[in-house]
């Protein structure tokens, strides 16, 4: 049984024959491939959140757009729901699959259309990987500047569905910031074209409404993104403090001051010791927190900012204040922290990455928060994370094997996200709501807000075919957990959705 | 009779019993102060776009938000539409008023709530003038980024609804680029939050969905913009050529050279005479075309970028360049740019101010197909724009009294938005679709997307009471006149909707 999608609180999904299905796919697409054996199926049961499994009805691999639409238009007719996926890094569940839908996998669309230098754009295929748009463009002197840690990995139909972060989105935007065009499906198979590649689009933005959007609204087909100049330097300084308090204050005298940095990453003693014995990044493993703050740009101006920088950190506490020596040195630092989950899973047999953000300014009490509420569960917490975006990574460290201690683990998290969402902040950074956050979104929106939500996703889907499930709980589900979490003052993480 | 909403095109609206409405807002409503008398109503008949005009039902002016939830309580629930306004000076006639509806005018809300410079955010009533924020923020080193050339008037709510640009839009975005979160009073005065004080919001982007979505969505009440720290220096180069199409390949050139201009803008030879002759800036008036081109940061970083652009400017073919000499001279460049409306204006008796948006590639061939239609019509085009986005604004000269001549200059516009949709471009720029481009929408979007952008419209305003007659048409109006644009081979401007 699948006990992911919950027919009870998620809404009833139709009966699905699938032998059927099976057959009129194979009947209108047969050059199409699908996977159907139980054991082909298996290693699509998950995506990068691989707590959560579900086998899905049908796995389609297309390797052409009229493919997609026949899945479409056929899943369309029978009333058959349909889950997209890029490559399954996603952290949120989001393409996790259902039992009673199609899986349909757009790997196969990994072609770069076209780079123009000129007009310092991409066109490219949804399954394209996020690293290798870069890669294409670096002959013309451009990058793609959203650098999800996944990138090597995970591809830019992915990004564009979950408006993927990274290290550089404090000064280079989100995915949403970074996109001209993106053509999609709609669920009956239509295609349509979201934003222009002119400057601006007129009627609705529906092209910043699509982005992370979740798969709910379309599949998508093409992405056009904007290409920028690679800076002509980089330097990285590593400041370490005796506090974690200390750090996040620095963070906000940075930004105060007028400085963007390419990228301002925290990391507290847990991490930083973990990432230092992992890494050899040359780490200070004494002090209570580091700050990495990259700053880019060209060459007179950055050597300018490092000095300020400089400045705003020993103002601000700082023991000490390194600077990469050279590019070795700058890379090294940056090895310790794109390394530093990893490293901190070497520290404990399981763990759990949060995923919240909250406004810059509070930090320093959100990480004292934090620290309070570590020691109240009796579990650690090693703290990671794009603070000048004030997006935290806390990272629980438990032992499933340990009576207890996974659900204190959850209990935890959903204490930390609730502090997130009273000071102001979110649920989710850059990870995405998927299945995994389903339920916190109604702490997040009220009931007048996820109607709307309603309300927009029927615009697209009113069947509610795509994706069903994911991002916006239905209102039953909130009225279920939503009330769990009013009477028991906790966000609920309920036994039947685990694995 | 109103002839600007065509009911046989646009919709049916509820016939509405005025002075029952007058009395229902008086005795709910004793202090909001209500404009119902024919010469009260008389300033109100028009937005910035003054060729358009209509008489309102009813003006409203409240003070407070419980008046405008009132308002639209009452308003919804006597099915009468509204139309909110803010200091209206759009040049759409998104603010247009309805002689069946009532128009809302938010003017007196104009209160900068706080400013934040740690988070360098800045929460305003909508009725705060966009130049207003800079001002306030101006103490803490940082400003508010957009400025469309209305800025000494326009507010900040209009510009959340029109998606306002600027001069400065090339570098630090639109609008939406510049926010973070809307407060808004739906269609049936229930107050939603779009957005929030992070970095990102979980769930649909309604955020982005809703800004530019001109009046259709909600009410704003409330808008937090991002401050930007002041750059350190600006500096401006102007370059003169012997041709329109040099002009607009340098363009190309100097943002393919990977510098990102904190302004870009071009003007032609019609348009560097008029603007000299008003404000006599120094320009050179035997230029075909001059780039203004400002470079904008920290000290050492502009001095290179001077030099940079300098150099492509001269491969390009300048035939002069000229850095002003002090910040005196830079002024005066500008300000001969940001008159040129104005100047254009003393070489005419009438003039059309067009708005369209083109890719950056497109610029010498549509500036040459531009002149080749303006000798076509027999009226001359003064080209003054926003090159590095692409966003031009051509400027028909013409005489209302002659006969025949609006017409003339009207399909010369038609036909100027076709070449800008024709090249992958769009029929307006920054300055909205209103009620001035609603046909042209026909050309720009197809059924299938159209219908999409009147099912999201339906989710926040399933009575369709918000702006009706904007923004997007009606299948109705595109069957019209969408045919009509097919038949004829131009976009249609039909005499019945001009004042």
């Amino acid at each position: 049984m699948n006990i992911l999608y919950d027919e009870r609180v998620d809404g009833v999904l139709p009966q699905v024959d699938r032998s059927a299905l099976l057959q009129a796919l194979n009947a209108r697409l047969p050059e199409l491939e699908v996977l159907h054996q139980k054991e082909e199926l298996k290693p699509y049961e998950c995506d990068g959140l691989s707590a959560y499994r579900t086998t899905p009805l049908l796995v389609v691999l297309p390797s052409h757009l009229d493919e997609v639409q026949g899945v479409l238009k056929l899943c369309h007719e029978m009333q058959v729901p349909v889950v997209a996926r890029g490559a399954g890094t996603g952290l949120s569940g989001g393409a996790l699959p259902l039992e009673k839908g199609v899986l349909l996998v757009m790997a196969r669309f990994n072609n770069i259309l076209h780079i123009d230098p000129a007009a310092r754009t991409a066109r490219v295929q949804p399954g394209v990987r996020n690293l290798a748009i870069s890669q294409a463009a670096a002959p013309f002197g451009l990058y793609y500047a959203p650098d999800p840690s996944s990138q090597i990995a995970c591809s830019i139909g992915g990004n564009v569905a979950e408006n993927a972060g990274g290290v550089h989105c404090l000064k280079y935007g989100l995915t949403v910031h970074n996109l001209i065009k993106v053509d999609i499906l709609t669920v009956e198979g239509e295609h349509l074209s979201l934003g222009s590649d002119a400057l601006d689009s007129p009627g609705f933005d529906l092209l910043a409404l699509f982005t992370g959007s979740e798969g709910m609204l379309g599949v998508i087909t093409e992405v056009t993104v904007k290409l920028l100049p690679k800076p002509q330097t980089a330097k990285v300084l590593l400041a370490a403090f005796d506090s974690v308090e200390k750090a996040g204050r620095a963070v906000g005298d940075i930004i105060g001051a007028g400085i963007i940095p390419g990228g301002l990453e925290m990391m507290d003693n847990l991490a930083i010791r973990a990432a230092e014995d992992f890494i050899h990044a040359g780490y200070p493993v004494d002090a209570e927190a580091i700050l990495l703050c990259e700053l880019d740009g060209v060459e007179a101006d950055v050597h300018d900012d490092c000095d300020r920088v400089r400045q705003v950190l020993e103002k601000a506490g700082a023991t000490e204040v390194r600077q990469a020596r050279d590019e070795a040195e700058r890379v090294r630092f940056w090895a310790g922290r794109k390394n530093a989950f990893p490293a901190v899973g070497r520290l404990s047999p399981d763990y759990y990455c949060m995923d919240g953000t909250i406004p810059r300014r509070e930090l320093p009490g959100v990480l004292q928060a934090i620290a309070g509420l570590s020691a109240e569960y009796g579990l650690r917490v090693a703290n990671v994370f794009h603070a000048g975006d004030g997006n935290m990574h806390p990272l629980i460290l438990f032992d499933a094997n340990q009576p207890g201690e996974l659900d204190r683990a959850e209990a935890l998290g959903g204490k930390i996200l609730e502090l997130c969402v009273k000071v102001g902040g979110s649920i989710t950074g850059e990870h995405g709501v998927g299945r995994e956050k389903i339920n916190q979104m109604c702490a997040q929106f009220n009931s007048d807000e996820l109607t709307l939500f309603h309300a927009v996703k029927a615009a697209f889907d009113p069947g509610g075919l795509l994706n069903p499930g994911k991002n916006i709980p239905t209102l039953h589900r909130c009225a279920e957990f939503g009330a769990l979490h009013v009477h028991m003052g906790q966000l609920p993480f309920p036994e039947l959705e685990r694995f």
